[in-house]
Parts: C-alpha cells; structure tokens; sequence
C-alpha cells in the first residue's frame, strides 16, 4: 500500500463506530487502566473475548504482561471516566473511585458493568498485540439493560438512545 | 463459569454497541458474504484487521477457507444490505447489485467504503475463529465522511449523527 492508502486506512477506521469499555489490571502492583474500542466478543460458551493493544499507548507495556484484568463496559454515563483513561501523561487513577477484588485487581467504583478476563493467549501484529481472554466472572449484566450505550465515532462520543434508533 | 454466568456474558455483549461491516468472498467459486459486528483495527502501518467467524453462522466453514475477502463497511442507508446479509437460509446475493475485482473478489455496489484484506492468520477460539488480515486497498475513504454511521446494538439498529452525540 501506497502512503496515502495508509491515511485511507486510519481514516477509514475513524469512521467505523465501536463501543467503548475500560481494561483495567494490577501488573506486579502497578495500576494500569486504558480505554479500549477494539473490545468483540468471539465465543458464548466458553466465554471468550479478543481485544487489541496498541504499541502507541503508554499502558499497552504493562498490559502485555498481565494474567488478568477487568474489562468495564461503559454508558453515555461514563464519559469522563472514558476521556480520562484516554489521556497520556496523567495518573488515571488519581481521584477515580476503585476497589479492589478479592483476587487483586482494580474495578472502577462508577462501572457497574464489568467482567474479569483471564489471558489465554497474544498474538503479535505488527507493532500492536491481539489479546485473546477467557471471562471469569460477568457483574451488572442486569444494570447494564437500562444504560444508554457509549459509541466512539471520528473523534467524537455518543450516546445510543431513541435519537438514534433507525 | 456457572450456566447463569455465561447467559450474562450474552446479555452484557448484547449491550456491547458496535459498527456494523459485510463482508464478502469468493471461495472456490462459491459467494459467501455476512454481516459482521467484530471488526476491529490492529494496526495502521501495515494497515492489520481483525475480526471474528462465529461456528454459528453457515457463512463461517467458507470463509474459513478465504485467502482474501471484502470488508465493507456500512452507513445508515445500508440497513436492509445489513438485514439481508444476517438473514440465514436465503441466497444473500440474490437481487443485490455487486461486481467483481479483476482478482475476483464481489463488491457491494450499494457500498462505497471498503477494503480489500488478505487473510494473514487464523487462531482457532472454541468453535469460533479469529482472523487476522492485513488490508491491501481502501477505497472510498472520502465518502465515508459523509455518512450515518450503522451501529448494532441489543438488536436494534442505530444511525449516529447529531442525535446521538454528547
């Protein structure tokens, strides 16, 4: 491909709406959290999950290296939470409210819909890791009816509703 | 995992909103094309794609075999494309308008925004199959800035625009 196909492809992908969720991990005690709309769902029974970590974010590292993590599925509600762990540079922790499971790892307090995922497998692409995970524990999938469903679409958010109902 | 858990894995992804894609094949001479709600971007240099065959679909053992495919992805007015392409037991092609590639490939003629992916690698995931595909042409990339983006979600069908933004 030509360069100006591969500004094609970035430009192509802005324009391909998808929901938006929160991984979050404790990666030998260090908190790492990162807003993710790469998240699809690939099997029911078993539950498996695929998501992507891009070599660009700062939180793809340590994230390359968990055994677990909770992915959190966000509502039009969670906007801030969602540009927060968007943001480089920051603490994204700081001033969130989170506890702690039983097992270790950090669930955002505001989230109420969240699964825990163990890693099963990486695969590398390119500069960018496919992470496929097996899904432990499901909480709030009943809460989760009554929320309107975040959308990142070319740099913006949305919120599914009757507005957008076709 | 217990029974009741796994029902929640459904019903949380239910409520995982997501673009809405078709993608098309010639495999061995046979046309196989199906709505997909699973792709995601990898990379964008080399431009890498990723999404998921469910055992589910009849489209799936086919595409299995693909060696290249159409991604297409979807605005709005695409919805009945979108329908027809979920819709099993009919010959999805059937009265829909599509061309050819010179190597092969049908085209959705209603589409404008596509890429031509070459299938990289699969990993097997349960019944389930994840492909990885690197994009080897993007066309329409203009277009698709005009458009309604289509978005899947707890099986309704959502067009963004200013109705849904925040």
């Amino acid at each position: 491909m030509s360069g100006d196909q591969a500004a094609e492809f970035r430009s192509m992908f802005r324009r391909h709406a998808a929901g938006v969720a929160i991984i979050t991990a404790d990666v030998d005690g260090e908190l790492v959290g990162m807003t993710v709309t790469s998240l699809i769902s690939v099997s029911a029974d078993p539950p498996l999950i695929v998501f992507s970590l891009s070599a660009k974010s700062s939180a793809t590292p340590p994230l390359r290296r968990a055994t677990t993590a909770v992915m959190h599925l966000l509502g039009a509600g969670q906007l801030e939470l969602a540009r927060r762990f968007a943001t480089s540079g920051i603490d994204r922790f700081d001033g969130v409210e989170w506890t702690r499971l039983d097992t270790g790892e950090p669930v955002l307090a505001d989230v109420e819909s969240w699964m825990l995922c163990r890693i099963v497998s990486t695969m590398p692409a390119a500069d960018s890791t496919v992470v496929l995970a097996q899904v432990e524990r499901v909480v709030g999938a009943e809460g989760i009816e009554h929320h309107r469903p975040l959308v990142y679409w070319d740099r913006t958010w949305h919120g599914l509703g009757e507005g957008s109902l076709l």
